[in-house]
């Protein structure tokens, strides 16, 4: 059972051969069958394309009615008779490129709904789609084929690159985006971040927020996500850089490229990521952190101090994964002894 | 004090009678006596009904100034002279009942706000109301008696049964919705889940996302809680659902029916609930678990493995409730002795 | 580098006797000097001011290029030659109504914008503005003075004090605020709280939600943060109180004033706080607590239990900081003893 068509219509369907070149991979099969769409392996049925990539899931494979498996060449031991395949160095992307040509992303339909509200100061690249409702301010700049969804606002001057994506009721200011930025509906980018000044009478006088946030090329930002402005300075996110849903980033924050931080992380203002640094779910880390290239930070991690390049950490608070480990075990194994 | 007249109109009041009825129980005093509000047992006054089902509070009971007050059999001791009493066998349920008829839930007045946006495809039900600025895509289609609110936004193709209740800046796409669904303000539903491929250079390439999300009858999302559609198959949550605000549901995840996630839980990809499952407030769950029929799952507990059905489990990560509740009195002990 | 003036309009520059006058203090340099933008310490130049509150950061002072420096008198002597100073008896307070002098917060522009839909019965103050696509429901009372954002929805009877912000997206129902009240984008304000009484066959019924949200003159709630409405009763934010973004705060809970919950917290239904608790990032209480004046609760802290005036406590159970540290410094001994 493949994608149904009430949400994702159907394009000419691709053959083996060009899925084959699509996935740069090698085929096992008939070039000339075609491919009408793609399923798991225990749903595919002969005119669809499946994958398999974790061994873990080898055993399904022989009872796959799948016409054809995505595959690497190591477990093609176990593929039906009559199962074509492909074998390809990069399985797991080979399949996407697979997916994205049978069902393309939605493209721009180039056009200003009648019922959007673009500013006359705006200027507003070619091939660009704003949906209903959509609200663009004074000067803002919107890279052509960007496609701005409906009830989406972007505010005064903020600038987004080429063929960004704008989800529904997302909402931008003090914003400078590169190429290719895409917002899922409801985030927030740009607002004022979290500081404020005590007086001696104990009030609270917001301290204001004179920076901005700068989004490299391909960043990704999920659902309800909020990513606030800096003080003074800017917030930064590297290219590439990757959030999932209700993820938080305070002011000053920077990334390097390819961070990817899962849904309901939260890091405090002034923190700075390396490149390709992963948080699990739920972690957090406290402000003015420094947290090194490729650092893997557990789902729930709570980080209390700056973090190596490449190191492992787990808990709340996070230490290195094996001796958070240990202490759990260590823990576990005296409860259950006589007190 | 009863409910602000400013926000909760004032129906009919009905009498004792009629309000017992309501609720299925046998009534003590006048069944002609009329009901015009409804409050605490310390507030509520004499033209008002309170309730009493926890045995916590009984000592609140002799002083209550309430007209009435619907509680089980074995509290009526307490009862103040003059104070009339609905013993109900489910107090709480005949509360809400009454309640329900005292301050009726707004239903649709029929008609399309001329500000709204509603795609000419669309099929709109008999006796729907479509609010102000809200957005009806291509061939949508929405049941009789749905309420959609302001500035909300149903995507292409979405179905929506009977009765359901869309809140201000909801949005929804690629989802299939049973009867009586409720979305609170700014939930989002069947945006893309978060999955990507790595190219040899290291950038991430979306997994293009080809499920739906399916929400069995009466599910309710709360403000701002995110649903992903699955990647491949779908999400589902099944009937009786309800989250909370702030929850994150990644793609294919599925439940039963019934389940209750409280605010800020997190749901991994894959990750499938039995039915009538309880997440506690900030809880999370690692991707691809299964967590068997009646689990209750302690807030801010990590579940890093499968649950069995009925099992309480709190911490994180998430053991058994006994296990942990040890294992932290053990920890506290062995910090209080010198080192 | 101070501000980017696309997106912060700078006005006529104080000079720095004007500057020293707003802060409180007293200036060691050549007052009509004129001060046109701030930066940080690291990155001011000579026609901007910056400010040093911190002793860490003191190293810095002697390689600033800033032209003038707000600190206290106690670091004075590291202050370069030719670079004035405001010596101010609170630095960060002082600062932060420099920057407000230099870059005043948008103020409103009177005025409704065509696209908003406006309801006849609803009362607009004097100088209000309504921005693009907002929506304003029946008998609502928006104060002089308010802002109110692109797409934002304030719901029927609503009341805002004077000088209210209402962000983009923003939304309130069953609210009374009070003055100088904001809410920054995607905040929800006023829905319907998490509560259902379960049927004999297990289904659930919503428990209508007959209360309101009361909002203290000054609160600020973060972007897409929740408060749901009270059950009975009403849901209560203290004067000056602050949530960030993405705070759950469930109802009838009630704060006492100038409470600050940091980003991800979340409040469970009917708990209490004192005046001026603050509450780390994703830490959460359980439900019917009392938490007392000036509690400090750590980052990712959990609390089940009442809270001392005054405590200091951390962890998931949260226990006094002193013995949570004393805890995990005694577990990772353990776990790196020999088992």
């Amino acid at each position: 059972m493949g994608a149904d068509a009430r949400f994702f219509p159907v394009g000419t369907p691709p053959t083996l051969g060009e899925a084959t070149a699509i996935a740069g991979g090698e085929l096992r099969g008939d070039p000339d069958r075609l491919v009408r769409g793609a399923g798991p392996l225990q749903e595919a049925t002969g005119e669809e394309i499946s994958f398999l990539d974790n061994r873990r899931y080898a055993k399904l494979l022989p009872a796959t009615r799948a016409g054809c498996v995505v595959l690497s060449a190591d477990l093609l031991g176990g593929l039906p008779e009559g199962c074509a395949a492909i074998v390809a160095p990069r399985v797991y992307l080979g399949f996407a490129r697979i997916l994205a040509r049978l069902h393309p992303a939605p493209t721009p339909s180039a056009g200003i709904h009648p019922s959007a509200v673009v500013d006359p100061t705006a200027i507003i690249g070619d091939g660009v789609e704003i949906g209903p409702l959509a609200v663009i301010g004074a000067r803002a700049e919107i890279g052509a084929g960007c496609l701005i969804g409906p009830a989406a606002v972007i505010g005064e001057g903020v600038k987004l690159g080429e063929g960004c994506r704008i989800g529904a009721h997302a909402s931008l200011s003090h914003c400078i985006a590169g190429r290719l930025v895409v917002l899922h509906p409801g985030a927030r980018v740009g607002q004022e971040g979290f500081g404020f000044a005590v007086t001696p009478q104990g009030d609270f006088e917001t301290m204001p927020q004179l920076g901005r946030v700068l989004l490299g090329d391909r960043v990704e930002i999920g659902a309800n996500a909020c990513v606030d402005r800096g003080s003074q300075g800017d917030t930064v996110l590297g290219p590439g850089t990757r959030l999932d849903n209700l993820v938080q980033v305070a002011h000053n924050v920077r990334t390097g490229q390819s961070c990817v931080l899962v849904a309901q992380v939260g890091l405090a203002g002034s923190t700075t990521l390396g490149n390709s640094v992963q948080m699990g779910g739920q972690a957090g880390t406290a402000g003015h952190l420094s947290i090194g290239d490729g650092a893997q930070i557990g789902a729930q991690s709570g980080v209390m101090g700056d973090v190596e390049p490449g190191a492992r950490i787990v808990g709340s608070p996070a230490w290195p994964a094996r001796e958070t480990l240990r202490a759990f075990a260590t823990l576990r194994r005296l409860a259950q002894k006589p007190g």
